[in-house]
């Protein structure tokens, strides 16, 4: 077959197929931001209503996310239990040709789409990514399925079922899945392409660009819409400083930090497959917990929220902060370590959490990063719809954050590069680590281009690239990946 | 074979030699890079001092590229006459499994790296990055074959001549040629993935991108260490304001920039052609042009020189500007129509060509794309090693300021939103242009990466993608792409 020889369209006869499936991810996507952030807006506000009485503050912290958790977990019970989990090591699975039975039904869809946004509305560091590949996968198997049944008349759909499996379709639903949930059109392209193991067919990069711009696009104009932003830009905008981002002698700080994620995202999924290897060992505590399903979500809500409650212990590790606020404020412009003690500087927003009135910002930074680093590896294993890119961006942001603090406070003064002295910006290097420590996790280097499209900045990308593959290189020699583990453990 | 199931190193034994790799190619395009910029150096110096008699700074301006131009041609064609044209069909080819003989001698590299510095630093429209995927490949596999001699010691080639063709090799070399021409990592492994026709190993994805980083990386710390940057950044880095880079009003305009763009890509494609066409049909001149080598590209650079000399007709197409003038000056911050007439303000820098004091803006930028237009059709086709895709991004940046211009004097007080007016960006546009010009004539929509790459900014991403695939479905239809035009007219 001479391919590209002459003049074709671009995506030949199912270009409708590809709007359809981008135009309704979109909406989901948008939805499902839209009902959990009224959700976490009713939970705050809760929590500040009932400000001057601990106990019933404490009672309202601890029960509005273990009511929404049970639910999830009791919805995807009942309709649909293919639904539970991240999503994408299934999808892994089918694409290297195992047939896995109702993964790909609208029964899942509805439970997956129900349950994450229930999760995703509790506070609880579970992702968003995973399930949404799962759903777009879902979504591109019904549309195909519908789009079949006019082929008589319009053929829309003969290009992909000229193929023998539904494979290209599901490399273009992953695409999809992560351009609209991260607005990330070139991130999602690079991550269908890691995710399809071995040979992957051109032509669905020309589908997945084609799919996945347009939705990340109606996504986005869906916010502005709503007037969520007055502009489409990226939904975790940084403002760094662009005509000197960063010193090369801090590409030495860079590399601890892509190595030292390369080992701590390794101990994630270490930690994360060790309590489900114990959860799934046939003892009494296991036998009880499978009889009442409820229990294990219920338990494990109750201790995360019970140590995030801020009046309590959260106040020590911030735990006020719901995840998508911990990005936006780790992210931020602001060196912590000098502002701590002083006044707070106008714009520091919900970065002001950070800086407790008697606790380092070290400390706080530290038992932040300890504390959410088993709370997400336990969380990611409860019997819900989750995924674990999200917390573990969180992660490697808090960690990139904490080692740029420490560079701030070794070099208060900054860097003298040609007799003008340039301050250290802690933000960047919680975006490297970010970037490092998601790509130690799911063995990819599209985490990087994932990360700049989340931040609309590509100042860092040279020292972000460099961590991502010294991160890729400690982990992948250490442990698989976290999406290979679960099908290793699965199996 | 299981691919991935359990913990292995990314890039198995051949990371020496794509370590190698990296460091020859970022070496070689830092010392094409300083050699040719010593030589516009020269050129403009000389413009210079002969100021005052215009007889002399006109042959000066004339003979300046015409020797370097005939060196080039004249030292490809004893040396390896391979090396002539651009490069990318040749690869493609190959990768489509057809042996082109000695494609791939050093011989070759020797010809196409002095021919083609000769080439930039003469000023004329012609392009680095397909003799540098070239010039990569020749560095792939030579470096193969001095690696094989020492297999016995070092068995670093083995995962290389496992395969059975080169191709693997060849893919790597054209991600890191992208990466190390525009500091464009993520640009060149997707750019390495569109030129793969069919099915892209997704090992190659990891090579790739761990070779086109550590190239690109070195590539820009070498400038760093020659001061020519402070620190590592893009290569033409722009400025635009981040909090509001544009309306959702200004979308219709993208688009229309897109879809021009691809009528312009594709006639541009088909210009193109028919200049080479009419070089080969037998008449009297082109058997006396195939006798006499040096005429046609001495006529050539005649020609364009003699039309852009600055004192001439130059001054009414900004005839001045070297490319990579034109693409920092287009990318710039001001309106020009906003500053034509009134003094320079601070800041301008070579930008200040563009406003003649008699001539509106507009008609010089019209004058500019439709002059530069066909020089660069033109010049495209002489016996040197040269590219397109430098001066058809040119051609697209100005496109797009055009636009973007004529949108400030539509929107003369920019466009209201919530309460605060923003004004137009022009430069944002001609970064749009830029893209979708590039993507149309080479059918890619990686180019749209590598404009991010360049710049430095993203925040232009969701218009710029929506515009690269408009020019792309325009062109697709209309033209093969530029390299598959050049495969045709060779065959």
């Amino acid at each position: 077959r001479p391919a590209h020889s002459r003049p074709r369209p671009v995506l030949g006869e199912d270009w409708i197929f590809l709007v359809l499936l981008g135009l309704t991810m979109a909406l989901v996507s948008w939805c499902m931001d839209y009902a959990s952030a009224k959700s976490l807006q009713v939970y705050k506000w809760m929590h500040g209503e009932l400000q001057g009485n601990v106990l019933l503050q404490y009672l309202a912290w601890v029960t509005y996310p273990m009511v929404l958790i049970m639910f999830a977990s009791l919805f995807c019970h009942l309709v649909a239990p293919q639904s539970i989990g991240s999503g994408i090591p299934e999808l892994k699975t089918i694409l290297r040709g195992v047939v896995l039975k109702e993964y790909l039904t609208l029964k899942a869809f509805v439970a997956k789409v129900i349950g994450l946004t229930a999760g995703l509305g509790s506070g609880m560091p579970v992702g968003k990514e995973g399930p949404f590949v799962h759903i777009a996968s879902i979504c591109a198997a019904v549309l195909s399925k519908i789009m079949s049944i006019f082929s008589g008349v319009y053929e829309v759909s003969r290009g992909l079922t000229k193929t023998p499996t539904t494979k290209d379709l599901l490399v273009c639903a992953c695409a999809v899945g992560v351009a609209t949930c991260f607005a990330a059109p070139v991130g999602g392209v690079l991550f269908s392409i890691e995710v399809t193991s071995t040979y992957f067919a051109v032509r669905n990069y020309w589908r997945g660009y084609f799919a996945a711009t347009f939705s990340a696009f109606i996504f986005r104009v869906l916010s502005v819409w709503n007037k969520d932003a007055v502009t489409i830009t990226a939904l975790f905008r940084t403002n760094f400083r662009m005509e000197f981002p960063f010193d090369l002698q801090e590409l030495p700080a860079f590399a601890i930090i892509g190595i030292s994620c390369g080992f701590l995202g390794a101990f994630f999924v270490f930690l994360n497959r060790q309590v489900v290897l114990v959860m799934r060992r046939q003892t009494a505590l296991t036998r009880f917990l499978t009889k009442h399903r409820l229990i294990y979500p219920a338990v494990v809500t109750l201790v995360i929220a019970t140590l995030t409650f801020p009046p309590g212990f959260g106040q020590f590790m911030a735990g006020e902060l719901m995840p998508r606020e911990c990005i936006t404020s780790l992210f931020d412009n602001f060196t912590w370590t000098k502002i701590w003690g002083s006044p707070p500087p106008p714009g520091l927003g919900r970065s002001a959490v950070w800086l407790h009135p008697q606790v380092n910002v070290f400390i706080i930074l530290l038992l932040f990063f300890v504390m959410k680093f088993w709370m997400s590896a336990v969380s990611t294993t409860m019997p819900i719809p989750s995924g674990a890119f999200m917390p573990v961006f969180i992660l490697g942001a808090a960690f990139g954050r904490l080692v740029g603090e420490i560079m701030a406070t070794l070099f208060p003064n900054g860097i003298l590069f040609d007799g003008i002295v340039y301050r250290i910006l802690p933000g960047g290097y919680a975006v490297i680590g970010a970037a490092a420590m998601t790509g130690a996790v799911t063995h990819t280097v599209s985490t990087a281009v994932i990360c700049f499209e989340l931040t609309g900045q590509i100042s860092h990308i040279l020292p972000m690239m460099v961590a991502v593959i010294l991160a890729n290189m400690v982990a992948q020699g250490l442990q698989p990946s976290l999406y290979d583990s679960i099908i290793q453990v699965k199996k």
